[in-house]
């Protein structure tokens, strides 16, 4: 096991060819991974033996860092739930409503949020006082477990977390499972297209795209400001904002117009360390979704910036804030990580650590508002001044 | 004064003439205002005098309720800051760059976040180791204060914070500002319209709406729930989605479409009192926001759900949760105010302090999924079953 804050390292854990084929998986693929587990158990019973349900180990002890894709993924241990074992029936039992509901969502061409199948799914058992589910967070934690025991997406299972992320650009979406509506996303006003939670291929139909990148941008203002500024026409780039950290449909739509278009993807955030993580989940996704990497990272990401050499190029030094204590522990802990081993990020958190200074993207404001669209971006866009 | 918890109640504060010129104004009259005031200030410097900045007092302290428009406002008490006073001075020299910032965007037609105005206006003075500004707080201060002396809306001094919200429906809107998009939110897929900071007339028009009535639904979840289920085309229905506390530009939004196309507005939040706090910001104002209640609030909004009748009607006993004392506390505090003092609201409100219990919009999916489409809301639009 390797040591806290890093993650041991391999090599090719799947293939590209077989992530590539997740990829793509609809409903009718889906729904058959689940009937066959189902099938399975159907089986055991009749045998009288012991029904199973097979899931991966989550948790750092299974976390590797997949370096020839890079990114995080999960290793091989398993963990085995049986029904006829006190300390796994009750988990057993929610474990199967939970594959039935979905295997009804996604026969049925229903879509739920992971609330709503807590609340579907939740009564009395009959003549007991026995609840299927007393908290939401136990239905959430079948989820997760269906996810990885058929090796999907919760998106693919037709059940999803809250949307949040807005997109912007000369690209035409068509939403197959809603009247086919196709839309251009640079003619929705300044208010841009909302991301849905669920961007699945077979659900939203990415059409036709006119950019040469996309640009993934951390704060909801400074996605307004290269809106306004026409950042997206004049220069042909696909903007993405993510207010914040991404959520997992924004992630998603990140991947497919990497992997789908070939597009290049630039993140530019705070230079801070929610900001450096914001960029590190979308490049080599997160330790908390090992198992999903292969479809939500985007491992040719490049980050664009805020930088501390910004601030000494362009003499922001008035506009830094302090890091906080915990933004000093957390640019240590990063330090260690596998994913930011390398010179640039190396010594862009020393330095970030030695000067306890941290910039953000809203401070180009400073230089002028139109700065960071007229002058910030393109420059760095065509000298390519990123970090890896 | 009134005792805590209760506001002052007084008849008609602004005529509903004053406050539908208020409505229309555009760049060029606010403009022309803060221009006024800074004007009077030369003169009074010219003059020899002590120049001063005039704004209204805010707080709870000049906060009434005007029974005959049905919202919350301020009443007419005043605050005079001078230059030429030491506690004074830092903060008037503040206010005076913020004037001018403003002023510069409505003259050439540029909007900015908070945070940027901000950035834009922090710089060390000249010859001195003194700061405009050290934090933010200090120029979202002097953007209140210029909201209210010149009174209008900080998104007519083109200015904002960051947005939240989502539109669905059968409404054309045309971004003036933008290369006149024009679009249908009916036609943007499930994902629908980001909804801007800045709703005003003069950026954001509405030219056409196919709809009966504007249904606002506080959880993300519950909006896609309906976008699914296809309610906005199959009742006529514009769905404005808040995830959670609306927005200042989702409330102008919900605003406009009410007084400008004299549709109904049903409010459909969670049935606690975060959610009837949720639905009396949009109907009556806020405390916090009283000066703006004639741009943001609609007081013919009706709450449409959940109820405690509900959980009776539909059998949802179930899958209600326990209030916490904090819930309580908040309901009690409700109780005394005065636009929830009529029967059904202190009906509503004691009885939920009674039950102790709260029940969620998402708690219908335990009837089915499609319930809340096909027999909840229609049934209570039709039958006219609303909390006023």
């Amino acid at each position: 096991m390797a040591k806290k804050g890093k993650k041991k390292v391999v090599k090719r854990v799947s293939s590209k060819a077989s992530i590539r084929k997740k990829e793509l998986e609809g409903p009718k693929e889906i729904a058959e991974r689940i009937k066959k587990i189902a099938m399975e158990m159907v089986k055991e019973i009749e045998h009288g033996k012991n029904p199973r349900f097979k899931t991966k180990l989550r948790g750092r002890g299974n976390v590797v860092f997949d370096e020839d894709l890079g990114i995080i993924t999960l290793g091989d241990k398993s963990a085995t739930r049986t029904f006829l074992n006190i300390a796994h029936a009750r988990k057993f039992l929610q474990t199967t409503l939970v594959m039935s509901k979905t295997y009804e969502y996604l026969t049925h061409n229903k879509t739920a949020s992971i609330r709503e199948v807590y609340y579907e799914l939740k009564h009395t058992i009959g003549n007991t006082k026995e609840n299927t589910f007393e908290d939401q967070r136990e239905s959430d934690a079948c989820i997760v477990d269906l996810e990885h025991s058929i090796d999907t997406i919760r998106e693919k299972l037709n059940v999803h977390a809250n949307p949040k992320g807005t997109l912007y650009g000369d690209i035409t979406l068509v939403d197959r499972q809603h009247h086919n509506d196709t839309f251009n996303c640079l003619k929705l006003g300044r208010g841009g297209w909302s991301i849905m939670s669920r961007m699945e291929p077979h659900e939203i139909e990415i059409k036709k795209i006119n950019a040469k990148y996309v640009l993934v941008i951390e704060t909801s203002a400074m996605y307004e400001r290269l809106v306004e500024e026409d950042f997206a026409r004049k220069n042909k780039a696909i903007l993405v904002g993510t207010g914040g950290q991404a959520a997992r449909g924004t992630r998603r739509l990140i991947h497919r117009l990497h992997f789908e278009h070939k597009l290049p993807v630039y993140v530019f955030t705070d230079g801070d360390p929610y900001g450096w993580y914001i960029y590190s989940v979308i490049k080599q996704g997160s330790m908390a979704l090992a198992a999903h990497s292969s479809l939500l990272a985007c491992p040719t990401a490049k980050y664009i910036g805020m930088t501390l050499e910004d601030v000494e190029e362009y003499g922001l030094q008035n506009v830094t804030e302090k890091m906080k204590p915990t933004d000093i522990k957390r640019a240590k802990e990063m330090l260690a990580y596998e994913w930011f081993k390398n010179k640039p990020w190396q010594n862009e958190l020393k330095k970030a650590m030695q000067l306890k200074i941290r910039i953000e993207q809203q401070a180009l404001a400073n230089k002028s508002l139109e700065f960071v669209a007229k002058e910030y971006l393109p420059k760095k866009i065509k000298n390519k001044e990123f970090l890896p």
